[in-house]
């Protein structure tokens, strides 16, 4: 490979000044002749039959267009977002209104008479699994249901039993995970037009345009010919925008009135009908050997699965990365999905990572504590090396994580911590990698020697414009000479979309190929028209050029006029990332606090953190991603968290719902480690989940370094501290 | 090949449904937040020096936000769409302004003062090219000009003296072609948005959003990767939107603003400053043995090129298939272009060659009166046939000529034709063959199983729904399983445009290359999967199967998510359609028409046409096009035509400029002949075009067998014909 030019570099983003001057259109920003607003009626019970819909009156109200219901549905069962016969959550969709404007539709649900049967509901995995509950769900996928138990698997290595057996000191605790929502500035919004022919036109906020494509399809009966998405910018997803929520209401209403139908939701339904991260309970009992060799870890995770989830069970299993990043010869980690009548689940930044890594982080500490090891000794002696086996069987490469351990305690000056009364310092490590899903996407010379780039996925985190430099160094071309898009779901070639850290991996090696084939196009055609050997020519600024001859040249604009008369045509490619291993981009934080012992408020002083990214294509925007997902974590670590009482969100707004602002956001120190083993182009690996892994740990780690206090419930708040040091309440340290 | 089960077949357009509802979206459809409107001052005068421009009334007319001239453009002398310094046709723009609505734009207009100094002017070729008479342009692409002779050469084919020296017979004759516009339905319009990082997007209404693209980044001076085309539903096109007009002043106005720009001609904005058929004047000289056997021919065609083309000189010297369809050994074809100041030119359906096929065909009747010989069996003796070679050199497959000659004279009745007063028969021969240049597409399968295809080509006359029928064949599904789309410029890989009888052939031959790339990774993938020779694999509806034992198959939609697990990745291709000679299309037309000696008035009564179209890929959108094709070649030939004085066009509506209403249509009679030696896929040809070709000779030829007289002017009025017929005037008989 050539010396880099343009990956690498922290280029800013390509996007940066349409979207600073406020010119970039999101959904809400949409306009069509003859637009309808659309509002939706939403259920007061958690689990209600649906006895009638009476909409007489509303359908009277002059501007009201349409009214639909589950049963205008072609397969009323499937998820359409609106309740059919029974609703299964407080908040659930139940009737939906098309009218000339907001205010005509919301008048017009004040209009529309439900009756409901109440019946009786769970809140909690613990009542879900009594011998009698109410179920949930009678059936799924078609096939009965007789518990509220909706999945369970377990993953094992070696003997659990004889593990813990082997050890000299073994701790059971039982950790608490929060449910929280992924605070996307953004709301939801969409827009349907649907035209004679059948087909409907969706416009729509998404990370991943295919899947509402699918989801909307299904809902609606048709086959995905029918059904065209276009994506558009997006205002923050999170993993909170990757499946149909209001796109089929859209399309039905569309389909009913003639009118294109926009649908935008409220903070308020964002909380309490959005996809926020399920409430999860993980216990694990760890078995350890006196000199701090992890020989046993056994977990049992169950998970609040509320009344619909957009994840796939199985996706979650494979998120169980519990016992990444150490050695551990014997493993058993179980999973418990269990429906029960809360808000619908979904995935968050990390899926259920970021809790597995506080429980994990927070019983490698208290194990080191009782043992009396460093914490960083007993990581740097647990931690997976090259030539370790994860447990799903990938040989390990020689992966960052002990570089960043090292690195990460060299700038926190680990070593020589200094103790005050107050002040603690702990680390944690995590990683959530990417899955190896492959995408495809197209790659082009244009007329004057610029690039074209066509995509499926979306942008987020500025990870078009690191694509965007793949493709421009393939082909010796620099970031402005290179325009990406993506387009509707007709059009653009398959993608996986923009979520799960896998973006950069997929996408970019789908971009590489594509740019590598339009670099062999290129090199044939010179080759012939300069006379040269292949392998003497050389790709710059948007030239071919004989190395060492660079009056032996062709500009690529000659080249694109040279291809249409010759048998290679149109310089243009397609590329599909063909799925490729990689090793998972291990994060290192190190945190200091200041614990207030009157009031329990937790104040982080410092943070330090350092990222195995395998290959930084942008440093600029991975420092600003992986800050970004730090925020994202001290959030959910300190204040985060939906408040619900028997189903009901009590704190659906942001001034209620905390997340960090600016100023609760500490300077962050971070470094980049670039190991060159992950699976994207040029060993690049996904790095947006893995910095919120490790935040809570962190901190829960430092409090207890610092007042003597373990908390093991998220988010740590003021009020818990403070409980667990005074010695009363629930959090009355035991 | 297997046997075709979705080309061949009459299957209706993909779009109709959208367009006859009226829900297809088109340029004047749009609407945007803050859009503004845009108007153009436009020059009274045909030749003037712009001496002074004062726009500071119309700036402070409330509502108006911009007001350009050429001297705001980056490279101002280039085509912009608005003259700098110097007006060279009556209704050249000069000054455009964009305001909150149209009447304030169109009030603004009336506050500039522009003061011209008039020049003297050439309006006709002849006046143009007298010594000393005032020059049009003064430098061409850089280089100085002396002459309004914009471009002059010569196709010659063995020795035109020596030919004509051998003759028994010569004749000379001069034929004038007429300035038709284009008459499509749809306005030009175009919007424009510019965002603060440089880029414009465009959406309009083009059959080549490449050429707009390009045309519009260079008179801004801009890279290609500023500026985005979006291609909307085309309302008619015909040649007359390949080229941006008003685009680069709406992007100028757009950037200037801040604000999306809308501009929409008006009717006789599009007939003073569009782009219609040049006028023409062709001399032929003739030779011909005692028997009818042609051996020599030399023509001399004079373009009025106007103050600017659209057209490359080269594009029309290539079109000089004067001679084509006959044998003759010795030919010599010149063609001069002449710049004067009359209104742009363009390209209108055919370009030249209805015009050349209007005096060639009405040359060979002249011949075969004279020598007494039928007028089919003149074009029998001398038609080309297999083997023989065209004036470009290409050896000639077996072409359909022949066959539809027999085949219109048996449908005809032309052997039994009965003569009465006033009724006539004429014949006329054509064709208007694409060119062989690639276009570029995509192919993809979705999860369901259905087909998507990218092509950055519009729809015109069916065109998409043709190559979607490619791509099914292809891929043994059926049409609805398809869906194609075209996107913006960033986004679609490399196209033509739809323009020029090429698309079908071009883009046809892209989609089957992508498609049949697909078909490979499905039979590679499947045979792997169950375990079969590839041979032995058939694809059929949406399912590959071994043949002969249909239960082993697999569904498209498992291969889909099989292929994202495998070294394959995404079912997806690009194709480039490489370039392929193919035999011209060629029309034979034979009319019967009734001519009132009273007053001049021509009726056509019977219309028989055969066309070799190659191969049908679909008969019914073939015929579509076919017959509106010879409903463009009425119009020209009987009724059409721009009434110009001194370089003012007089009859700028459609009440004054006669396009034939669905009443002046005969019921034509069509039979297609497929001699599979076109240059697309499975054989065929671009057929768009040769219609146009032979109706004004046809007409003519019969005009002459019914009363005796001979017009060799267009178009063919009753006034014409009455003054031929009467002996005085113009046309009087020679």
């Amino acid at each position: 490979m050539h010396t880099q030019a343009v990956v690498g570099k922290g280029l800013p983003r390509i996007d940066a000044l349409e979207k600073v001057t406020g010119q970039a259109r999101f959904g809400g920003d949409l306009m069509r002749v003859g637009m309808l607003q659309a509002r939706i009626l939403r259920s007061p019970y958690a689990h209600a039959r649906i006895r009638e819909i009476d909409t007489t009156r509303a359908l009277r109200l002059p501007g009201v267009k349409a009214i639909v219901t589950a049963a205008d549905f072609a397969r009323p069962e499937r998820q359409s977002g609106l309740a059919y016969q029974v609703v299964r959550f407080a908040g659930e969709g139940v009737v939906a209104v098309a009218a000339v404007d907001r205010e005509t539709a919301e008048e017009a649900l004040e209009l529309i008479r439900v009756e409901y049967e109440e019946l009786p509901a769970v809140f909690t995995p613990e009542e879900a699994l009594k011998p009698g509950a109410p179920l949930v769900w009678e059936s799924r996928n078609g096939k009965p249901l007789s518990s509220n138990l909706i999945y369970t698997d377990t993953l094992t290595a070696g003997d659990i039993e004889a593990g813990l057996a082997q050890a000299d000191l073994v701790l059971e605790h039982t950790y608490q995970g929060n449910a929280i929502h992924q605070g996307y500035i953004e709301l939801h919004s969409c827009l349907a037009e649907a035209t004679a022919d059948g087909r409907v036109t969706i416009w729509t906020s998404t990370q991943a345009q295919f899947r509402i494509r699918a989801g909307t399809a299904a809902a609606l009966g048709l086959p995905m010919t029918r059904v065209r998405v276009l994506p558009l910018h997006i205002g923050g997803g999170f993993g909170g925008k990757t499946q149909p929520i209001n796109e089929p209401i859209c399309a039905l209403l569309a389909y009913k009135t003639g009118r294109p139908v926009q649908l935008v939701l409220t903070r308020e339904e964002e909380f309490v009908a959005g996809r926020p991260r399920p409430p999860c309970t993980i216990t694990l009992k760890s078995g350890v050997k006196r000199d701090g060799t992890l020989v046993a870890n056994q977990a049992r995770i169950v998970i609040d699965w509320g009344a619909l989830a957009d994840i796939q069970p199985g996706v979650v299993m494979m998120s169980l990365h519990l016992g990444t990043g150490y050695r551990i010869p014997h493993v058993k980690n179980e999973l418990l999905l269990v429906a029960t009548h809360n808000r619908p689940q979904g995935a968050v930044r990390g899926l259920v990572a970021p809790e597995l890594g506080f429980a994990l982080e927070s019983q490698i500490d208290t194990l080191a504590a009782e043992l009396g090891i460093d914490p960083l000794d007993m990581r740097l002696k647990n931690a997976w090396k090259e030539g370790d086996q994860t447990l799903d069987g990938h040989r390990l490469p020689a992966l960052g994580l002990r570089e960043a351990l090292e690195k990460a305690a060299e700038q926190a000056g680990w070593r020589n911590r200094k103790r005050r009364p107050g002040h603690g310092y702990g680390m944690a490590i995590g990683q959530k990698g990417g899955g190896a899903a492959p995408s495809s996407a197209g790659v082009k010379v244009n007329e004057d020697g610029t690039i074209g780039v066509l995509t499926g996925g979306v942008d987020i985190s500025g990870s078009f414009t690191s694509i965007a430099q793949v493709v421009a160094e393939e082909l010796g071309v620099s970031l402005e000479d290179v325009v990406i898009r993506t387009t509707d779901t007709d059009a653009a070639p398959p993608a996986q979309g923009s979520y799960g850290s896998l973006f950069t991996t997929s996408m970019g090696n789908a971009v590489q190929q594509a740019a590598r084939q339009v670099r062999d196009q290129i090199i044939a055609l010179a080759s012939e028209l300069l006379e040269a050997n292949p392998q003497d020519l050389e790709l710059v600024q948007r030239t071919v050029r004989v190395k060492g001859s660079p009056e032996k040249a062709i500009p690529f604009s000659e080249l694109y006029a040279r291809a249409l008369t010759h048998p290679q045509g149109a310089l243009v490619a397609s590329g599909s990332g063909t799925p490729v291993w990689g090793a998972p981009p291990f994060a290192v934080h190190m945190v200091e606090v200041e614990v207030d012992t009157e009031t329990g408020q937790v104040t982080v002083v410092r943070y330090v953190n350092v990222q195995d990214v395998g290959y930084a294509l942008n440093p600029l925007s991975i420092v600003g991603n992986i800050e970004g997902g730090i925020a994202h974590g001290l959030g959910s670590a300190l204040s985060e968290g939906l408040i619900v009482e028997q189903g009901r969100v009590l704190n659906a707004s942001l001034l209620d719902y905390k997340i960090p602002s600016a100023l609760d956001v500490p300077r962050i120190e971070t470094t980049l480690v670039e190991s060159r083993t992950g699976g994207g182009p040029y060993g690049a690996m996904g790095v947006g989940e893995s910095p919120i892994v490790p935040p809570a740990a962190a901190i829960a780690n430092a409090i207890y370094d610092a007042v003597g206090v373990r908390i093991r419930e998220l988010p740590i708040t003021a009020e818990k501290v403070f409980q667990a040091l005074h010695g009363h309440g629930k959090h009355a340290q035991r």
